[in-house]
C-alpha cells in the first residue's frame, strides 16, 4: 500500500539491497555530486538547521543521544536524524557505537513520509563530504591516502576518496591490531586498484597527500599525534571529532593551516576548532564551495577539513536513498499515522459487535 | 524477526486491533491507572523533560512540526514525540490536523526500540490526563459533564471522564453544525449510558459540574465565552489551548479559580496560563497529584486543569501499547539500523561476485 498516508519504512536489509543493486561505485559518485550540488545552493534563508541538542550521560554507561533537525523551505520538508552514540556497544553488547535512523515530514502536512536506517547512509555521506572537501583543498594529482583509525568508516573515507582522486596507495595505522589486520581484506570489495602499506602515525603523516583522520581516540586523550613535519601540500580530513574534549589533531598543526569546518557553531563545540580562536578558524565548506578560486590557492599549503556531521549531509543521503526506494520499488509502504480522527471519530474502527463493555 | 536490534513497529492499524482485542474501556482505564502512577511517582532528578522546540511556519500554509523529548534515566530509555499541527489538513488534504509519531530509544545502546501512530495514543492520553485532573478538582458525585467541541477529542474526553465519575448527562455544543449533528452517533460507541443534551455555551456553563473544552478556535479568537456565572465548584479541562496566542477560557474566570498547568513553563507559552501572572497560577500536576489533601478543598471552587500536554503522558501511552503489542503479537519487527558497521565493514553484506566495477 502506497498512498498519501503511508510512510516508506527502508530497513538495514533495504539499504543495502539498493547498493547492491546500484553498486557501490554509482551509488557513491552520485551521492558526492549530490552533496556539492546541496552545499553548492545552500542558503541559511532557505535552510534552517539549528544546532543538534541530545541527552548525554554517563550511567548506565556513557552515551548520547541527539537529535539532528533541518527545514528545507523550498523544499517543504523536514529531515530529522536521530543518534545514538555508545562507545561501549561494541565490546559490551556487540552492537556498533552508532546507531542511527533517519527520518523526513512533509511541512505542507506534518506527514512522517519515510523512516530509514541511519548508520550506513551516515557512514557513506560522510565519506562524501571528505571527497568533497579534498577536491576543493587537496592538489589535483593527490597520489596517497593515508588512514589515521582502521574502523567502518576508514572504508568509506578510502572508498569516496578513490572515486575523485587517483590514488596509487594507501598507508593505514590503527591501534588495534583486528583492524589492522582485517582492512586490506575489508578494503578489497573497492574498485581501488593501487597499494596498500601498514605504516606508523608518523611515516603516514610524513609521507601522504591526503590524510583522513577516523578514530574512536578517547576524551582528553588526543592529538594522535605531534611534531610531525607533513608534506606543505598536505590536506586532512579530520572525521573522528565529534564531542566536546574530543580531537584528533595537535594544536600546533592546526593553527599552520588552513582550517575549513563544516558547520562553525558546532565544530568550535565538538570538532577540532575546539582548539581554535576564531581568527584561527577559515571559512565554513558553503562558503569555500562557492568561492573555489579563493579557496584553490591553499591547495599547497596544508588544509584541514574539520567534519563534524551536519544535517545537510544526512538531507541529500535520505533523498537519495528514498529516491532509489521508489525508483527500484524497494521498501515497505506502513500506514503508521492514524487518519480516523479525520472523521471526528477516535473510535470509528470499532462497530457495536466487536466492543465488549466491562 | 525479534531480537536486540529489530525495532517494533505499531502502524495505525495496530493500535487499533490491539484496542479492539482489549475493549476501549479495558485500555482506557488502565492508561488513567499508569499516568496516574507516572504522575504520583514522577520527579525531575529522575525524568528529563525539556520544553518542546520545533519548526513554525505560515508557508506554504499554516504549520508546525515539534518534538517533545523525555528523558527516563530509571527506565533508562528515551521518548520522543513527533507532532505535525497543520489546521489547513483537513479542508484542504484531507488529512487530520495534528500526525504524529511516538519512538523510544534504549539508553544503554541508542537503539530505536519502537516507533508508532501517536495520534490515537496522543487522544487517549488527553482524554485520560483529564481524568486524572478531574478526579482531583472535581467533586466526586458530579453528575454533569460539558463539551464546548465536538471534535475527536470530545469522545476521548467523554470516554476517559464517564470511566471515572458517574455521568448522568452530557451537554454539548460545537460551532459547526456537522459536528453537532453526528455528535451523539460518534458517541454511541462507548459504555457511557447517560443522557445527551445538545446546549448552547451559556447553558453548558451554568449546567455542569465539569467541562472539557476542545476546541480548534483561532490564535487570538478566544476565549470561548466571557460573563457566565458558572456553578461554585466547576472544574474546567482546557485541552484546546495549545499554542501561542490560542485562548479558550476568560481571564475573569481563570483569576477566581485554582488554575493547575500541566508543565508550567509551556502553559505559560501556549496554555490558558499565557493570560495569567505567576500568583495567579497553583501548583502542577505533578504537585496537586502528590498533595491530595490540600489540593481537594478546591473542590467547592471553580478550577481549570491547564492541559497543554506534556511528553510524560507520551511515555505512558506509548509503553503501555507497547506492552500490549507484545503481549498479543501485534505489530512488526523491522531490523531498521544497521549493525554491519559492527565489523568495521559497511560494505560486508556485498561480495565480489554482487559488485559491479563502474
Amino acid at each position: 500500500m502506497k498512498g498519501k498516508m503511508t510512510t516508506l519504512v527502508l530497513t538495514a536489509e533495504n539499504i543495502q539491497t539498493i547498493i547492491e543493486e546500484l553498486g557501490i561505485d554509482a551509488v557513491m559518485d552520485q551521492l558526492i555530486a549530490k552533496l556539492y550540488d546541496a552545499l553548492a545552493n545552500f542558503s541559511a534563508e532557505n535552510t534552517i538547521i539549528p544546532i543538534r541538542s541530545g541527552f548525554s550521560y554517563t550511567k548506565p554507561s556513557e552515551g548520547l543521544i541527539e537529535w539532528m533537525p533541518l527545514r528545507d523551505k523550498a523544499g517543504q520538508e523536514v529531515t530529522f536524524k536521530m543518534v545514538g552514540y555508545h562507545p561501549n556497544n561494541p565490546t559490551e553488547k556487540k552492537l556498533p557505537t552508532i546507531l542511527s535512523n533517519i527520518t523526513k515530514y512533509d511541512t505542507t502536512t506534518g506527514h512522517l513520509i519515510s523512516v530509514m536506517d541511519g548508520v550506513l547512509p551516515t557512514a557513506l555521506r560522510t565519506g562524501a563530504a571528505s571527497a568533497v572537501a579534498s577536491k576543493l583543498f587537496a592538489k589535483s594529482d593527490s597520489k596517497i591516502l593515508g588512514l589515521i583509525g582502521c574502523g567502518a568508516q576508514s572504508i568509506t573515507q578510502l572508498h569516496a576518496l578513490s572515486r575523485v582522486f587517483d590514488l596509487e596507495k594507501v598507508m593505514y595505522f590503527d591501534t588495534e591490531y583486528q583492524a589492522v589486520q582485517s582492512f586490506e581484506n575489508r578494503a578489497s570489495i573497492l574498485s581501488y586498484s593501487g597499494s596498500f602499506e601498514q605504516a606508523s602515525i608518523s611515516e603516514i603523516v610524513e609521507g601522504c597527500d591526503i590524510l583522513c583522520t577516523a578514530t574512536s581516540i578517547g576524551i582528553g586523550e588526543g592529538p594522535l599525534f605531534e611534531n610531525i613535519l607533513p608534506k606543505d601540500h598536505l590536506h586532512i580530513n579530520a572525521v573522528g571529532s565529534d564531542f566536546e574534549g574530543k580531537i584528533e589533531l595537535p594544536k600546533e598543526l592546526l593553527v599552520k593551516s588552513y582550517v575549513c569546518p563544516d558547520f562553525l557553531g558546532q565544530a568550535v563545540i565538538e570538532g577540532e576548532c575546539q582548539q581554535l580562536s576564531e581568527d584561527q578558524i577559515g571559512k565554513d565548506l558553503f562558503y569555500c564551495i562557492n568561492n573555489a578560486r579563493e579557496i584553490n590557492k591553499y591547495q599547497d599549503s596544508t588544509t584541514v577539513f574539520d567534519s563534524t556531521g551536519i544535517s545537510l549531509e544526512d538531507q541529500v543521503v535520505g533523498s537519495l536513498f528514498s529516491h532509489y526506494a521508489q525508483e527500484l520499488g524497494i521498501g515497505s509502504h506502513l500506514q503508521i499515522e492514524n487518519n480516523h480522527l479525520e472523521q471526528k471519530n477516535p473510535y470509528s474502527f470499532l462497530t457495536k459487535l466487536h466492543f465488549q463493555k466491562s
